[in-house]
Formats: C-alpha cells, sequence, structure tokens
C-alpha cells in the first residue's frame, strides 16, 4: 500500500475553514483526529472546562525516545470583519498566500507538523513514539489547554523527551530564530487607599495620588538586572495609574495602578511580588495609605539550555532554508511554558507577522518549507 | 414718618422661596431692589453674560466714605431633593432655624446687611455713602457677577472705601473669625504624550506612565513655603492621575494629571505656573516625553493686613456677640479676591456649617445677631 504524502497547505486552508475562535473548536479538532487516526494514531479527546484538546499518539506509550509536538488550533477573534480584504474564515489563496485568521497563528504550524507525521509514520515508521498535543485554548486564559493535556498524559504514564512547539518564531524571514525559553511574565493590580478631603486642606486627609506617584517612580526606576547569559534583562512597565477624580476640590480616597513584568531566570515570581510588597509596606508607612495587590503570574521564565535538541533543530533549518538561526528566549508567553515541567522544549515556526491582524496571511511556500523542516527533524530524532 | 425696623429673618424666608440656582436670578434680586428702592437706594441692575447683579447706593456717589457689603443670592444646586427633611425651597422655620438652600450660603447674609443698612438710612442717616453690590453668580464661573459689578462701578466713577464682603466665615460658632484675606487658587491639567507600544519591549516605547509618577513626586514632594505672616503654609494637591489602559500588554501613549495648589503671598500665580513648567521641562528632557499643561487660575492671594477695618469689625463682634475674632486667611476663594483690588475688604458672616449640604440651615437667633453686627459696623464707620 502507497501513500500520497499529506499536503500542509491543503490542511490549514480545510483548519482555517473551521471558526474556531476561543474556545470554540469550530471542527479543528474533529478534522485533525479524523486525518491522525486513519494515519494509525491513536487518539484521545482531553477535553477539560469547556476547551477542546486533542491527544494523538503513534507508536508505544513509554518509548524511550518520544517526540513530540504542541500546537493549538483555537484563534484569536477577527476584529473589525469589514477591514478583512477576504473572507476571515475563506481561506482564500492569492498572489502565492494563504489568507485568513489563523493562517500564521497557528494553523499552518499544525497542519506541518500533522503532514510531517503522518508521512513520517507512513513512509518510514520511526523506532519510537511520535506525540501531538493540539489544544483549542491557547489564546485564552490557557488553564484548560495544553496544562489539561500534561495534566492528563501524567496520570496516564504518557511522555515525551522531547518536545517542538509549532508557535511562529520567526520575525521576518523564514528560518531565522528557534525560541529556547521565554521571560516570565506576572501582571500585579496595585491600590492605595487614603482618606478624601478638600483640596484646601491636605493636611486633613490622605492623599493616595502622590503615593502612587511615588511607589511607581521607585518600582519603575529599579533596575531589576542586566540581562543574564541567555535572557535580556527583565524589564518592568507600570501601564497605567488611574483615578477617576473629575474635581479639582476633592482630594480622592483612592488610587489604582498596574504593573507588568517580563522577567528573566535572575528572578521567580515569589521574589518579584516579594519585592514589590516591600516597597508597598514602605510607602504605606510612609504616607499612611493603605497598600493592597493582586498579582496574576501568567508563568516562570524557562529555559532549555542550548543542547541537543536545539542543534538538531538548527542544522534542520538551515538544511532547509539556508539560514542559520539565532537561539533567542525573547518575546511574549508561550504553551512552552507548561510543557518546560514535562521535558526539554523548544519552540520553531514560520514568520508571525500578520498574526492577530486584520488580513492574517501566510506564504504558501513557506507551509511547505515548514513541514520539510519538521520532517527532517522527525528523521533525525529518531536516526 | 415712622418706619418698622426690617426683619432680617423674613427677608432670608423671602429669599429662600426665590429658587435662584446659579445662573437663575429666581426673584431674588427683584425682591431685593423693590426692597432697597423703597428705601431710599439708588438701584441699578448690572447684568452681564445671562448672569444678574444689583448695585444699589444711598448718599452721593464718590462719597469720602462710602462703606460697601458684598453678597450673593445665587445658591447651589440642591442635590438628592430626596434626602431633604424639608422642601429645599420652603424655607420651613421650625426647632429655631430656618430651613433651606442658600439658608447659611448666603440668604441670610444678604437679608442681615441689607436690613441693617435699611434701618440705619430711615432711622439715622449716615454722612456718606452705603454701597450694596449683590451678584447672581458667586457659586459658578463668577466670571460676569462681583466683577461686572466692580467694572460698572469703575467705569460710572462708583466708589467704595471700605467693603465686607457677608459670606459665611465662623466654622462652628458665632462670631469666631473674620477673613482678612485668601490664598490664591490655581488648577492645572498635565498631560504626558509618550510612544505606545508592547509591555515586553518598553525600550521601543515611551512610557508616559513612570514619567507622570516622578514628575507628579516632585511637584507633591516640593516645599512651596512654610507660612507668611499672615497665611497658612501654601499646599499642594495632586487631585488625580488618569490613563484609562484597560491591558497590561499595551503600554499608553498618553496619561494626564490634575494638580490644585491653594497658595500664600509667598507666591503669585505667575511664579508657580513658572516652577511647574520647568518641571514639565525637566522631565520632558529626562523621558522623551512631550509635556503639555493647561492652567486655570481661580484667584491670586490677597491680604487686607489688619487694621483700621479689621478692628471696627473685630470690635462689632466682640460686642454683640461676647467672642473675639480670630483674623484668619483660611478657607477657599471668595469674591471677596475681587473686592480686593477695589478697596480694603474683610469678610464676616455667621457658622456655615451646612453650606451646600441637604438639610442647610441657619439659626434663626444668628440672623438677628447677623444683623445687629452689621448695624454696628454701619455705625462705628459713620461716628
Amino acid at each position: 500500500m502507497t501513500h500520497a504524502p499529506l499536503d500542509p497547505v491543503d490542511l490549514t486552508a480545510k483548519l482555517i475553514r473551521c471558526a474556531s475562535v476561543t474556545p470554540d473548536e469550530g471542527g479543528a479538532l474533529v478534522l485533525l483526529e479524523q486525518v491522525l487516526s486513519e494515519a494509525g494514531f491513536a487518539c484521545t479527546r482531553v477535553d477539560r472546562g469547556g476547551v477542546a484538546n486533542l491527544f494523538a499518539r503513534w507508536g508505544d506509550k513509554g518509548a524511550n525516545r518520544s517526540f513530540g509536538f504542541n500546537g493549538h488550533t483555537d484563534v484569536v477573534p477577527v476584529g473589525d470583519e469589514a477591514a478583512w480584504s477576504v473572507p476571515p474564515f475563506g481561506a482564500v489563496e492569492k498572489d502565492g498566500q494563504l489568507w485568513g485568521r489563523g493562517a500564521t497563528d497557528m494553523k499552518s504550524g499544525v497542519a506541518a507538523f500533522v503532514a510531517a507525521a503522518v508521512d513520517m509514520v507512513q513512509e518510514a515508521p520511526p523506532e519510537g513514539a511520535i506525540i501531538l498535543t493540539i489544544t483549542g485554548d491557547e489564546e485564552g486564559d490557557a488553564v484548560d489547554g495544553t496544562t489539561a493535556l500534561l495534566d492528563w498524559m501524567q496520570r496516564e504514564g504518557e511522555r515525551m523527551t522531547a518536545c517542538l512547539v509549532g508557535e511562529p518564531t520567526c520575525p521576518t524571514h523564514m528560518g531565522e530564530m528557534i525560541k529556547i525559553g521565554r521571560r516570565g511574565s506576572l501582571s500585579a493590580w496595585i491600590t492605595l487607599t487614603g482618606v478624601q478631603g478638600h483640596s484646601a486642606y491636605p493636611h486633613r486627609a490622605v492623599n493616595p495620588v502622590p503615593a502612587m506617584a511615588r511607589l511607581v517612580d521607585r518600582l519603575a526606576s529599579h533596575e531589576l538586572d542586566t540581562g543574564t547569559a541567555h535572557f535580556d534583562p527583565s524589564t518592568l512597565a507600570v501601564v497605567t495609574i488611574d483615578t477617576g477624580n473629575p474635581t479639582t476640590n476633592v482630594i480622592p480616597a483612592q488610587c489604582r495602578a498596574t504593573v507588568n513584568i517580563r522577567f528573566n531566570d535572575a528572578h521567580s515570581s515569589q521574589s518579584l511580588i516579594g519585592w514589590m510588597q516591600s516597597e508597598l509596606d514602605r510607602i504605606a508607612e510612609e504616607t499612611g495609605v493603605t497598600a493592597a495587590m493582586e498579582v496574576k503570574v501568567s508563568g516562570e521564565s524557562f529555559l532549555t539550555p542550548p543542547g541537543e535538541l536545539s542543534e538538531m533543530v538548527t542544522k534542520a533549518v538551515e538544511a532547509e532554508t539556508g539560514v542559520r538561526p539565532e537561539l533567542s528566549t525573547s518575546g511574549g508567553t508561550s504553551d512552552a511554558r507548561f510543557v518546560k515541567d514535562h521535558c526539554p522544549v523548544v519552540e520553531f515556526g514560520l514568520v508571525g507577522k500578520t498574526m492577530h491582524q486584520v488580513d492574517e496571511r501566510v506564504e504558501v511556500a513557506q507551509i511547505r518549507q515548514l513541514k520539510a523542516i519538521y520532517a527532517r527533524i522527525l528523521k533525525d530524532y529518531f536516526a
């Protein structure tokens, strides 16, 4: 029995036509389960909290070499549909590009690794296992997405020995960047409460506004670090201060601010929260305000140190594109922050320039190139 | 021909029944013009910009001694009418108090000086002139109120040699405070504009939020002065900082703050604006933001140094109440800030505790006491 190779462009187009805006499954995972089942993958839907997730394994559970791909089929909303040149779920192909929401982020990436995996198991079955974890919630809270898949794998004794997340990683041209880690991210919502009063008698009030100003100045002026071996310096951005007092003759009772920190491996969320809390305590003591803080940690920083995995991906990228990729830890968060607790993980995908934008689109040639890179990685891994 | 003394309580009640919420005349000035004309005052309506104002003079224009009273008949809105115990324009008398909007601020004050003036010119006509300037806009913008009256007087050659503003000046009990000046007041609306960006890449943006925090900290930390001979220290209150950024991953382009300064005679509005502008220039240079400021000056500081006028008012208050009043420059602004360019001015009135509040009310006995004090001042001035 011979098999025609699976066309990743065709599969991307089919996925774009599934309107899988988070948290809607939109038919995308149903389609992938069908394709993978037909190719001999053992598929399990690992749905949790209203989120659809798909686990697929070819080969034996617990194999010594078990390569994983991770990705997502959910997409961000289309935004202003009238501003699109094409129907956002139409998967129109023109000018050598495939257009539609999710074209780069990241239905093309999922299609490329599914196609590479299906071809391999049908043409040159590896000694080991291939595991695909595909979630329906990466763009949302991501609480019941890849985490649900990894929790389930833990319970079931499923394991990967290495994993590649297929998110778009290249800023402007194909092959230029592999991500081997990410900075952590946390946000803090700070509220200072004083005592309301009349502007003409500030000594009878406790004004939270200048207290917040001083606190924010201290937080924003503090140099968190100057960067580490594999990371840029940590950054702190105070993104808003708000009071909402429309008058000039009233000193308000409350002032709020929001801080976002992107931190490298010189810190943990706990060490940063401790530092901020000590600054809150200090301003409270100095000014008499009451200081409160709510914190949401999006993810700790993580790193898969340069080594076997990143070297293998580098070689495959260079072989297929002629470009030697940079190993980077830049950018926001991705589901790699969950996978890193499970096994070594790197991220590589195509150019993400139009992701989340109106007229999101991908070069058709890039999808085929990405499949070739993923196929080469699989071949090298199991060689 | 004999005259019954004019009852200031009855006149206050009639004025309260005129719903003269700024800028509505509400019949209040029409009533006063009638009362004063009948008593022999030459009355002129000096309306400007939709505001009604009344000028009344007994005696000769340009007299060597010409005592003035200044006040207003307009009132602030009733607020939550359902929260009032009585109809706010009903002038209900109960428990020895007269209830209604304007009862303390300052229809009772106007009634008291009108009654004192009418009685004097009818019972013991003075050698000189009595001038009453009563405006319909003190609580509003005050652009076409007492200022319009003073402008008109200037053109007409009308003059006062001393003036008493009948605003409530006593914090808690009758007779305790005369105001011989006021601090100045100005408000500044500051806008810092930077360059929007992603929170993960703050070096590619220019964040106006920490720049505003540092600017506000500097402004609020600066000691303007430690007080002067007759004034408390100047104060600066930053009453609001606002950005309105609901996200955590976007650095906003703009941040706004509002500053209110109450300043004594160590400063002028121009010196303070110059100082703030230099701080704006400094933060712009340090951070790369563009800094803009709009300023509204409500009034410069002013002082009628303790002397003949304040001593005369002090003696009258002490004689009628047994309380020796303090000479103060505390509080917000009043129309005395306009009168001070015309002649020496002091302010004395009753207890202002319920002014601007629901269930505003005044002790009936205080109105009669206030009339007696004003009558004694007139008698002493022309003695």
